[in-house]
């Protein structure tokens, strides 16, 4: 039998807010077991850029990263995000390792090329670029990897890369070798079908109701690169995928009062 | 018979310089066999801090680390400067993996308590603070750490720790399983006896001497720590300590034509 592996996604509302985040940490460090966090920091880069006088410049959601941006984004996601959840985790009795894709060959990706848009210092991850063994090897020693959105590829660049994506490609490289559980935890309870109503959230989503909803414009905008990575996951080996929030996380993994979407 | 580990601190300047940079990078990652690279990064860090009004105040050469300070030399040593050099040693087929102390609880220290002067986030470590059975699982699978001058109190802040003293105590407290060789790089050809001439280095400095020549002020300033932390170092368990320019590294590990100090 595989062992469990949780890949927990972490957004931007929580990090943004100090108890959120301390809160949400205490529930990452007591899940029992082998466990990985990812994290992004967007809203944090486009502050600290404000106060540098690197101005953000977003296409359809994504950031659009030149040379200053990626200094930006890698001071902030790599070094103060990533280091801080680090300690706090240490403080937590979690030992836990910070990590952008460039630390130990982690994860290679290839800087995206010009067609219309030139997005700069951005990384789109083939599937077979990430370094399990070494994952492998630290969850043996009890050492859970923080991954921060940063990648690298192989000839000295920095790119900035999607970290929902990022939880993705962990999550199906790391399947073969463990029964994965892919969570991506945020500010609501799940795929809602109402986004002003938090109750209205769907329990289980499977392919064909996406399709429908997503043709009925009910599901829209972020939330659609989020469930194409989750349904391509799901397809590629991973056990299971959660979309939830973030306080939500013990309920569902001990199963006391599953709130979520189940993504099948 | 212990397996060779090199540990190499690297100052300022050739980090300042984008091509010494890399000319040094591509010689360490020349290296045969096990070795770690330890960073500094202060003058990026007082230049980052003026784009962010953030005032520099040093006392005795050490920086007063306030909590807008201690984010931004976590941002500057842990994001910026290590990606870029992880990433770099990447690209010459050297599998960095860079490090804080707080990163698998690799370096443990304690907030410096306040006397006359309250240093803030600074740590000060002990000599059992360091995790060798991660540095050595790491060595193992040919992973070289790559380590910034951030340590943690494992109650969850981040601390400034002179990169100097970083380097002094991952080379003692690996000393006991490896035959450890740590070299202080930097911009002169070693302890120099005129600092105007770069020929005047001394190439054996033994304990007494180095008495002799601090009670004649021949040496003194920055040069007084890193000779303390050398001498620290061979009293307990190193094999060989040298202070060198970062360009003869080589020279002096392949013994073809070595130029620096070496303290005994």
């Amino acid at each position: 039998m595989k062992e469990k592996l949780y890949i927990i996604k972490i957004g931007g509302n929580v990090l943004d807010a100090p108890k959120a985040l301390d809160r949400f940490l205490g529930d990452f460090a007591d899940i029992k077991g082998k466990k990985i966090l990812v994290h992004g920091g967007g809203k944090i880069a486009t502050e600290l850029g404000k106060k540098l006088g690197i101005e953000t410049k977003m296409v359809e959601g994504r950031r659009i990263t030149d040379e200053a941006t990626i200094d930006l984004v890698t001071m902030t996601y790599a070094g103060l995000i990533n280091k801080k959840v680090v300690a706090a985790l240490q403080s937590k009795n979690c030992n836990a390792i910070g990590f952008s894709g460039a630390d130990g060959n982690l994860i290679k990706a290839t800087k995206r090329p010009v067609k219309t848009i030139d997005y700069g210092f951005v990384g789109d991850i083939e599937d077979d670029s990430v370094n399990v063994e070494l994952i492998s090897s630290l969850l043996a020693q009890n050492v859970m990897p923080v991954v921060c959105p940063i990648t690298h590829d192989g000839k000295g660049n920095l790119l900035n890369t999607n970290a929902d994506t990022i939880a993705a490609v962990l999550a199906y490289a790391t399947a073969k070798k463990f029964e994965t559980h892919l969570f991506y935890c945020f500010e609501k309870n799940g795929v809602l079908l109402d986004v002003n109503d938090d109750t209205s959230f769907i329990r289980e989503l499977k392919k064909p109701q996406y399709e429908e909803l997503k043709n009925k414009k009910q599901i829209y905008e972020g939330m659609i690169p989020k469930l194409d990575n989750a349904f391509e996951t799901i397809a590629k080996g991973v056990h299971s995928v959660y979309i939830c929030n973030a306080f939500h996380l013990p309920s569902i993994i001990n199963n006391t009062q599953p709130i979520g979407t189940r993504i099948c």
